[in-house]
């Protein structure tokens, strides 16, 4: 089979132009959904498409899609999609590298004359951040609905969805944002399994480690499984200058205790590549002359493995077994994910086109949540990796080089075509 | 000297009815400053002062006096103040306690035609929680701000407080609600060196000596000399699911190390009655999925050695020398108070009436601030504490016995008797 080259030319003005769109000034870009920044990213999108002659269709949740037609008239779409928007000062990668991705191969099929059976598609997902309209992967979650696990469903009903209020403005829905909207179009072109093949998705890596592996793209085999659960101390609120310290019952410290504690001993299970974060922390009253009498914090833990995190899992259990600075201790789960494995066929292409290519390449697991996740439940679908410069994302700072980003899309663009010859 | 009783039946009148105006539902009141609520409290003060023949004055800051005359036309005036307002959900105690017992004495004096030389006055401060408008014991520091020390001076400008806005509504500010009040009254009838001689107030004890040690009412030698702290952790925020652990700088983690760090420190120094609090933390960017990349908490510490406090700063800043879960660490100072003690000669004529009258009593501390303690820059001051149920405060089951209540206040009244006679 012939390989093709994607260019690092072409690559590098689309990451230029669609950076402007929501500069944030520092490097990065603010482009929350259906904002007028992202309506600019959207029409670089339609419009370079267009001008390559693809069919542009838009659902009823304003997920756009690019199509070119293929050689056999009743062949289904192979799709590659991620997302325009991104979060408050963000980066110009997470989300809108996989949209470039996805044009940058349709423009090199284009340009090179490649012949396909299958129509391909270049896909823009709507709110993947959920940054100002809660929760993050609402559309996916709306389009993939009927094939969710049950304890995912629950969270992304359509109805629910249309009334996510803006974090910004309280009187201000999803739904009216999206009646608002240019990019409300037809439920009838929504990605479906009777009209879709497959799907793959580029993202940059948001972690370190193919930096630190020195390798250039990652091929990614599964979403972590993972659980979040709240621990919640009950104290008793008292006087900072009269209440005598052996009597006290400080939720704070408690807490403080356990975040400690939770280190130690999930520490000495001895695996360095599980990860585990306590982010948020919740204090009451949360005023300097009263001891708190209600603190709560969250523990996220992530790893493949389903008996690893359940030795997690009991460690965190444990916790509500005992009293700590003299507070009560509760343990509440949130939610949990089981791991979601790539689809082996693609994962393979995408495997043997890194090989092919000679590109610079490893294969890791995805510890962050995307849209291709959902739409795993839909249809066989993986997800390639770009290197993150020092692993950061979700910041202005966020970097992928454009030759890095180009090799990434030159293995897609490979594997999209092992898929179309099957 | 002859020995006089105040009435349990009156004391208990007092608190029932007071405890009706902000009634929060819980046993409990909320009465903001020159709120409708404060004012039934002043209207309920003015009634029954004038009642018993006392003149009423108010200065041009809503502070109230009333006045009985005494047989000495050129003697000082001797006070006892408290304030009528309340935290949110506060109990049926705090401030209000010391204005009825200062009621209390005016109407024992005048029901039993007690012999006096100075003019008796009862007074409200205005103000002194600051939950509405802070800062608390606001209108004290005003009054008394010529005598405050420089290191509290700077916080009590008189332009400043009357800029301090409401903390439910940022258009309206002290100075409004005080011109808007019919409590705004002259500035020349304000507490001064020239018209007073010296100064009582009795308080509820806000903690748990009293009642572990059986005593009914506390004689306070002195308000406990505090430093309050900050301590900043730098930290790096990452992703939760895709940064390795051995790489994170964990602000939250760090922060945690700290507190439990210093609890077995300071607690290492042996001192039981010290006290202190790490009520107050702040978590950037408080995202369940996010690594802390900035945290930070306050100490308070609190005890009547200078020396001791020393000690413990000295374990606060050194914090700073080394890096906890990667992350730097800063300590900035807040803001620090000597201990104030009591006027020598108040406080044993309160100890001497404590015995005399045989009612159970023990001397103590103070860990809060009062009024009083700035009004103690100004004239001759000291405290009475009566005792509290299982040391709450500021809380809706806030409780002292009216049993206590009249007690503290008989001792009250024979010390004041014996301030009167010198």
């Amino acid at each position: 089979m012939a390989l093709y080259e994607c260019s690092l030319t072409r690559m590098t003005d689309k990451i230029e132009t669609m950076s402007k769109f929501g500069d944030a000034g520092h490097g990065g870009v603010t482009r929350y959904t259906l904002s007028p920044e992202d309506g600019q990213a959207r029409e670089e999108f339609r419009k370079r498409m267009k001008s390559i002659g693809a069919e542009i269709e838009i659902d009823d949740v304003a997920n756009m899609y690019a199509t070119l037609p293929g050689s056999d008239p009743d062949a289904k779409r192979i799709v590659m999609a991620s997302h325009t928007d991104s979060v408050r000062n963000g980066g110009n990668y997470d989300g809108i590298l996989g949209v470039m991705s996805a044009m940058e191969v349709l423009e090199t099929v284009v340009e090179n004359n490649i012949p396909h059976k299958h129509p391909l598609t270049a896909m823009v997902w709507t709110n993947e951040e959920g940054s100002l309209y809660p929760p993050a992967m609402m559309v996916s979650g709306i389009v993939c609905y009927d094939y969710l696990p049950e304890n995912v469903k629950g969270k992304f009903k359509f109805e629910d969805m249309m009334k996510s209020k803006s974090v910004l403005d309280s009187d201000v829905t999803f739904g009216d944002a999206l009646d608002k909207s240019i990019y409300k179009g037809d439920k009838k072109n929504r990605l479906s399994r009777k009209n879709y093949k497959c799907m793959f998705e580029i993202h940059n890596e948001q972690g370190p480690i193919l930096e630190d592996a020195g390798k250039n793209v990652g091929i990614v085999d599964c979403v972590l499984g993972m659980f979040n659960y709240r621990l919640r101390f009950f104290g008793q609120s008292v006087h900072a200058g009269t209440f005598p310290m052996d009597k006290r019952q400080d939720a704070l410290f408690a807490a403080s205790q356990v975040i400690c504690y939770l280190h130690e001993e999930i520490d000495k299970l001895g695996h360095p590549e599980l990860v585990y974060t306590t982010g948020e922390i919740v204090c009451h009253p949360n005023v300097h002359t009263v001891v708190p009498d209600d603190v709560d914090f969250c523990i996220d833990c992530r790893h493949e493995s389903a008996e690893l995190r359940e030795k997690v899992l009991e460690i965190v259990k444990g916790c509500a077994d005992k009293e700590w600075a003299g507070c009560k201790c509760e343990v509440e789960k949130m939610w949990n994910r089981d791991t979601v494995y790539w689809d082996k066929t693609l994962f393979s292409y995408v495997k043997e086109a890194a090989e092919e290519t000679g590109i610079s390449h490893e294969v890791l697991h995805s510890g962050a949540g995307h849209d291709a996740q959902f739409a795993s439940y839909m249809l066989p679908t993986t997800m390639i990796f770009v290197q993150s410069k020092d692993g950061l994302s979700h910041c202005e700072p966020e970097f992928s080089s454009a030759e890095h980003c180009t090799e990434g899309t030159t293995i897609l663009l490979n594997a999209v075509l092992k898929a179309d010859a099957e």
